[in-house]
């Protein structure tokens, strides 16, 4: 991954580990999404607005590589950066364990845009992103 | 608790067991929402149709008394019972380990109807359950 | 509530809301139990160290109030007080919206702790605790 | 996919939908996972005695991609076949609404196998589904 346009960092909370003792995989969907959410309202974009113009964004496609492991109380910094590709906007994330920088999960985010339920190209968001696009 | 008006039985999923090893403590309110849901739509009450007339339970109220903890591959029962109190629809319930009828959890779920975003006397819900009341 | 000894702010996640659009009942208890263990943290308390001590608390009762509920981006206080009554120790829990303050949902809880899988009077956590008891 | 080698009949909980009132991307995870659960159960692995052993599987990626979304009620087909690649096992996976047939979600989930905290070739799992491989 290219160098992070967004981090923000989590910790893990007791009731997303699992009978393993670790972090269960669908956590990190969790981890990701919210993610994305807090850098889209941090580039000023309403889902709530959004969605009250027909704007909805919906997964396509999540492509997630387990590597190291989190566990309970571990601290970690959840990263993305986001690129258009077609019709879709992609995000790239990272999470890193924060006391040694491992990487625990990178994962590439489909998104695709849906304006009153018919795929688009989601110029509503390429505007708010420009940016980092 | 009285002899239950409605039972469904289920199956711990690995993923609601946290660290310790046993089903963690919120999961039992899923259990307990996810037999609310399949009693009501047994006696004929459409969630969907309640809503679009204004109609919404909300939960105001949640007891539970944890006892013998369940873990991974336990089958259980979960059975409940229902009352009137005043403005309220009480559901008293059960989940009890299918192999050996260990009492698991005991709730007592207190259920406030609103219409039109008012709290109401919930008659929609009444006629519904009106056999079991 | 007597006033509070212990606060964490927290914010709502979209995955943590329901079809209804507000935060799932079981959520609660997930907040309150991540509030409780920070808490814990706090002062000391390591649950691997009291886990490999034989020590472990378990959740006996909960008792939660549902006031106004919580909905996407809100931005919550999570407090609690501490008591002993008899064998058990007693949480005393509030969730409030860090908007307006308004109660969302209060919570008491009651932990036993077991010794090697037998109830104690958990010591440990009381020597831990001994200044808010 | 190829004609599955094992289904499962599941149905979605109301809090395992989101605000959009669709079932959350995560909650797929969750879904398969069970589904492969069940599957290894059917031919006779046992986690507990394999962990006795020192037998471990862990996820190391999973590629999802979301076709039509479930909702609230519906009923889905989960099934599966598997196959060996190198060290790893590979489940291919898909959720089908059994109403329709309809591809709710496909994935691809890359399993390996640890033998005292080493990746192995994980031959205690080949030998218990060598029917399938």
């Amino acid at each position: 991954m290219d160098k992070p346009i967004f981090s923000i960092e989590m910790k893990v909370r007791d009731y997303e580990c699992d009978a393993q003792g670790i972090v269960n995989n669908a956590n990190y969907l969790h981890y990701f999404e919210n993610t994305r959410h807090e850098f889209m309202t941090s580039v000023g974009i309403s889902f709530k607005e959004a969605h009250e113009k027909g704007i909805d964004p919906v997964l396509s496609r999540a492509d997630l590589h387990y590597k190291t492991p989190l566990t309970g109380d571990d601290v970690f910094i959840s990263s993305l950066t986001v690129e258009r590709k077609g019709a879709k906007i992609i995000f790239h994330q990272t999470i890193r364990r924060k006391s040694d920088n491992a990487l625990c999960c990178q994962g590439n985010i489909e998104v695709a845009v849906l304006e009153h339920g018919r795929l688009s190209r989601g110029d509503y968001f390429d505007t708010m992103m420009s940016n980092y696009l």
